[in-house]
């Protein structure tokens, strides 16, 4: 397959990557994103071996719960308030085991879905001169999702890792993955991503 | 005088009242901060005693530099990275002596001059359903100036702290205030809100 994406100025966006999000003991576990850790591993590797930057995403929940989106809050509350600090060590806003951030990482706390909303990220990947954004972590119909029709609205040129993002089934999984290329997002594997990395380097 | 602002539904927004904006030994430091600091410590017991929300906002530099604005980043890197944790102690991003938060307040780091700019504020003070703020710390003609046009786009009636606010000089404080107050700003001291936020409780 002929890839199209130019990598020479990408960063990769990690999101949710996080306790409250990949541990089956957490009520807002995500089925399959505990699953994706190592793919996204090596994917975070082959970036920073590659002098590019990752962005290490995530939802931090204030303990009041003045800042979860309105439509899960009930849920949030009667969970036991996951991806917040207020939550049981195995469901707290700490980075999934084997994802944490490395040296010279940066991380964007995001205070609701679109890892562009409400948030840092634009101006900094604009500052670093990034023009493609890659997008891994869960869940695929809401926060990677939403963050590649924002990237696409600003007009980064965007991938999304097929074997590094998670959906609760695989046609939620499947049907989301197809409008996101439908709008002209790449669809790549982290192994076409990983040797297309080795090729410019 | 008579006051017009309704502050039953207010909140405070105390703005980069930190170390490398207060501390006379910072290249950040603003002339007058410091002795704002009493000024403001009072009006936030008020605010919390009232039951009302206190927003702490504060500028938090990266280390690298990634996030200072362009124009600021030459000066920030002679001047030691003050407002970042690679600082001194007296220039570092924690709050002034005298501000430390209490429990209860929300905390905001604001990568730009405004403390809407790229932040969850709004969404909070939203859900809070606050519809007034009431904006002090520094420096008036930027972080001040910048959140106060940014609150009235947003239908936030505002009001500025006139003795819990600072400039380099005098001149630069008054023309300021008067751009404010002209695009609708109430201009109050903090005796005049403490008494107001009394007549209330």
């Amino acid at each position: 397959m002929k890839i199209k994406t130019d990598f020479s100025r990408a960063a990769l966006l990690v999101i949710d990557m996080e306790n409250g999000f990949t541990d089956s003991r957490s009520p807002f576990c995500i089925r399959g994103a505990a699953e994706t850790v190592p793919v996204i591993s090596d994917l975070a590797s082959a970036f920073r071996n590659g002098g590019l930057p990752v962005f290490m995403i995530r939802r931090v929940y204030r303990n009041d719960g003045s800042d979860v989106e309105k439509t899960r809050l009930d849920s949030w509350l009667r969970g036991g308030k996951p991806c917040s600090y207020a939550a049981e060590r195995y469901m707290n806003a700490d980075f999934a085991e084997g994802l944490e951030p490395a040296d010279g990482d940066y991380i964007i706390d995001k205070p609701r879905w679109s890892a562009f909303f409400g948030t840092e990220l634009d101006i900094m990947l604009r500052r670093l001169g990034t023009d493609t954004v890659v997008i891994c972590g869960t869940t695929t119909p809401n926060c990677i999702r939403t963050t590649c029709y924002d990237a696409n609205s600003l007009d980064y040129d965007t991938v999304i890792v097929s074997d590094g993002t998670s959906s609760e089934t695989p046609e939620i999984q499947s049907a989301n993955i197809a409008d996101m290329e439908r709008i002209g997002a790449e669809i790549l594997s982290s192994d076409e991503i990983r040797e297309a990395l080795g090729c410019i380097m």
